[in-house]
């Protein structure tokens, strides 16, 4: 995990886009809320989860992406080129877990 | 898909609980768009989607169990004092739908 | 779990189509290991894998579907006689209980 | 896809583990045939099957790590010294779809 302010992520260029699909599943996730609370039909709230999770899914694969074509690219690079493959090991080690994680939840 | 205001549905025994896991969701959608903006680190963005992710599919398995607990358990009841078996076939059949979307979304 | 041998089973009338089913993921799972065996490129190895799982979900859905409209059913119908629920609540939890792992899995 | 028979894969070193693994499930599925011919209770069954889905799942996830780990990489290191990202470009958009095929599959 790094936090410093002003990082540059893989998904930077595309973050307005993300901000925007983010806030339409709140908006999805406040219609969930809606629904419930008017006792809406057991299998139409189930329909709506479904497509947050289709969503959800979606931005994650994006990220991976995103990830994988600039993150796991530069230490590539770096290993490469400095012949230490701690960081990049480091990093294709955390690529994997997240994989793993987005396969299993 | 039916939606007569008065209706009791089988969460709604579980109307708080669901409410409330829900409005957690929607804090930790919100605190994913926050990561975005401040340009936290991908992995730790998809580590959030994944937590949501397995929280919803939670409360989806939860309203399946109270929907064939309850709905469909009532379609079959009334299938076999009556002889009518068509609306407990479309409970059915709207649940395995349910079910399969759950599985592949 | 119940085991005495001429159970007939929700999915025992199409248990030909089963069984074609089954056979042919059989095959598929051969057919990747040849593909191992022979050094094929990752990616194409990961693509039947693919096909494998989805032919498993859709036959998992399959047989959940055989279970409720059966096996649940007959439970509800015998608890709705008899007034004594344990063996229904029994197979909904068991039913639920294998919804989850099919979604997890 | 590229199948030359002497081809290096990111898996090759761990062949013989790979064909063990699949050998397994190979067996795993022949024992859901026997259990359907001997129509075993469907939750078994949907228990088994499971099984085989996080086996098929591990197997899955360890190809792409190989893959990202060495296919792509070489594919980076590659584009870093001559300049030309397009094959690269084409490992990534590859590995990027084969994760998603596995995300929904």
């Amino acid at each position: 995990m790094d936090t410093h302010e002003t990082a540059v992520r893989g998904y930077t260029q595309d973050k307005a886009s993300y901000a925007r699909r983010l806030k339409r599943i709140e908006g999805q996730v406040r219609g969930i809320q809606r629904m419930v609370d008017e006792d809406a039909y057991c299998i139409d709230v189930l329909t709506q989860i479904s497509a947050i999770q289709s969503a959800l899914k979606s931005v994650s694969l994006g990220l991976v992406e995103e990830h994988l074509g600039h993150c796991v690219r530069h230490a590539v690079e770096q290993a490469h080129d400095t012949g230490d493959t701690s960081e990049m090991d480091a990093k294709l080690a955390e690529a994997n877990a997240a994989i793993a994680r987005l396969v299993k939840s």
